[in-house]
């Protein structure tokens, strides 16, 4: 058990906004919610998953919808109540602890904002160990978990739980239900016991979030090596692309922000254009033509200058960024894995290689574009 | 009380079908589901409200969504027991007995098949007199009753919770879920005590269509007067118009069954064509330009030889039809029920003038018209 505190929000927010793959919402607006939260009511308490009873109750909290109305509509100020309140409710007991969903600007942060508020404790602890866009995404609908009972509320008052059949309906009927309300909402689902948490669960994953950016804000002060190579050397990370974004097309769809990002190689940059393409989150990287990454592993688009990520709702045309690459956790290799969130099912018409194989075989390739240039 | 059989069920669901005003439902799969639960689990006590003890838990139970998917969905054999259980689970005790929303086709068989198979009365109310296309459409929003909580069940065996701030916001949500559940579900809604449903429900609407149903039967029987004549004083109907059904457009958009259908006059009829306008329920009729009635009246399509009731979904073209006009009840022409089913709502541009008025106007103008030709 530690508390989370003010400083550890901030370099939670930085890293899981890199975690979250250019989707999670915008990390400047989750930062000021959790700050508010814990300004008021104080630390939270951080639990370790092995800290859990295995009969407890844990109960996740996110936002849902497109991350750009999101950041339009904000966060009112009784949907962790609401959410709190319906799912007690339902069971007959009151929740021990919040889980995030998933890592990600502002779904790191709302339920470090919720523990606060109602005073419960956090669990280190996710479903998916970066951002996915649809509720099925989660590791514990491989462990077979139900995403139901699901609690759902908007900033007005409404308020809708959801009993399915499977993980998939959820979605489908959530997002029916937050498209009504606006486009996004809050929600809280995959109730679970500590025992399936710890079973199924992406462990340490705010410590993860914080560890990242806290390396992140260290940069400026490395005396070794250029700032770049120690970004990638504190986050694992493997260099994709370097460009200015040319280009940006975003559509706001079905709850989603679908789109893509054109970039134009800048100087030491491997090959002349690089697109990458997002549904919430970035989906596919390619590079002259050739794939260098795909989900489930994550690709992230950093500030050339600051490596602060940029989410796919803040690109900006004229932006100089770095696109990198994070190898995925590992369940999401496996079959089931794939078959939840593999390239096939976004309709990216490519088998799912590794992005650390993928990179590596495009690192010869963009040498050779170098070469003709 | 007195008790709903087979033979009651065929004369309910014959003048419910009329008084659906096209919407409803297919009158004979609506027939059939609820024979065959009487069949199965014995007739149905039918209550007048005033047996009902002011602190009974009433539930209604409909079916939502477009009636041209409810014949092709059908309706499982589940649903009512989900509504049950979700209904009593929320309040924590057991529902008393059903009642139906509105009177049409299938919404006026569902109570009673639900009643007999869980074994609970049904109450001799409903809230529109009619059918209505939209949920916040019933005397109890008058009353300021909540649609919610509301349980809605498909027949895959999902099952979603709603409680919103109006019923307008009900219509929103449910109507979304109806649409990513195929078009068509089962609820239950505008849970109430007996006291509220007595002060704003329409009383005595079992009956009504029971007997309107035996009227229409008898018709063949009457040896004075012609059938048509016989049709209107035993509906007390007014005479719109009688035509060919020359073209039907119809359209199945946001879960409801939009469209037109125009009508050819024939022989003795006032006026050369008719055009009746639909959403689930025909809103409006206009012969040669002139509109004879809007909602919230009834507007009917009958056979012209059988008096059957045509609903919209069983517009053809052909089909030789009457189109009657009947009051509506008294609470829709008040300024809050025509702020409600007003032809404004429906986006007609008419202000409302009662049908009885329209189309005595009308009968001049017709005749004016038959002049001419």
């Amino acid at each position: 058990m530690r508390e989370i505190g003010l400083k550890e929000i901030e370099d939670i927010a930085l890293g899981a906004a890199l975690l979250g793959a250019g989707g999670g919402g915008d990390p400047y607006i989750g930062k000021l919610v959790a700050l508010g939260a814990v300004r008021e009511c104080g630390p939270v308490k951080l639990l370790s998953p092995e800290e859990v009873a295995d009969d407890a109750l844990i109960a996740p909290i996110a936002m849902m919808g497109a991350p750009t109305i999101l950041c339009e509509k904000g966060i009112g100020g009784t949907e962790y109540q609401t959410l709190y309140d319906t799912m007690s409710q339902f069971f007959g007991r009151k929740i021990d602890a919040f889980m995030p969903m998933e890592a990600g600007g502002v779904n790191s942060m709302l339920p470090i904002a919720a523990a606060a508020r109602l005073g419960l404790p956090l669990v280190d602890v996710d479903g998916m160990g970066r951002a996915f866009p649809e509720l099925q995404m989660v590791t514990f609908t491989m462990g077979g978990i139900s995403a139901t009972p699901m609690a759902l509320t908007d900033e007005k008052g409404n308020n809708v739980i959801f009993r399915t059949i499977t993980n998939k309906w959820t979605e489908e009927l959530a997002r029916a239900v937050t498209m009504s309300c606006g486009g996004s909402v809050s929600v809280s689902l995959y109730p679970m016991n500590g025992a399936q948490m710890k079973q199924y669960g992406v462990h340490g994953i705010v410590t993860k979030s914080e560890e990242l950016g806290a390396a992140i804000r260290r940069i400026k002060e490395c005396t070794e090596g250029t700032p770049e190579e120690n970004f990638l050397k504190f986050t694992d990370g493997i260099f994709i692309f370097k460009g200015k974004i040319s280009d940006v097309l975003r559509e706001t769809r079905g709850a989603f922000n679908f789109g893509k990002v054109v970039l134009s190689g800048i100087q030491e940059c491997r090959g002349k254009e690089a697109v990458v393409t997002f549904q919430n989150e970035n989906l596919c990287a390619e590079v002259d033509g050739e794939i260098l990454g795909t989900v489930p592993d994550l690709i992230c688009l950093v500030d050339a200058e600051t490596f602060t990520p940029v989410p796919t709702d803040a690109l900006k045309y004229g932006k100089r960024v770095l696109v990198v690459g994070l190898p995925c956790y590992h369940s999401w290799r496996s079959e089931a894995g794939l078959e939840l969130v593999g390239p096939k099912y976004f309709g990216i018409d490519t088998e799912y290689i590794p992005i650390e194989i993928r990179a590596a075989g495009a690192k010869n390739a963009g040498q050779e574009v170098q070469i003709n240039v």
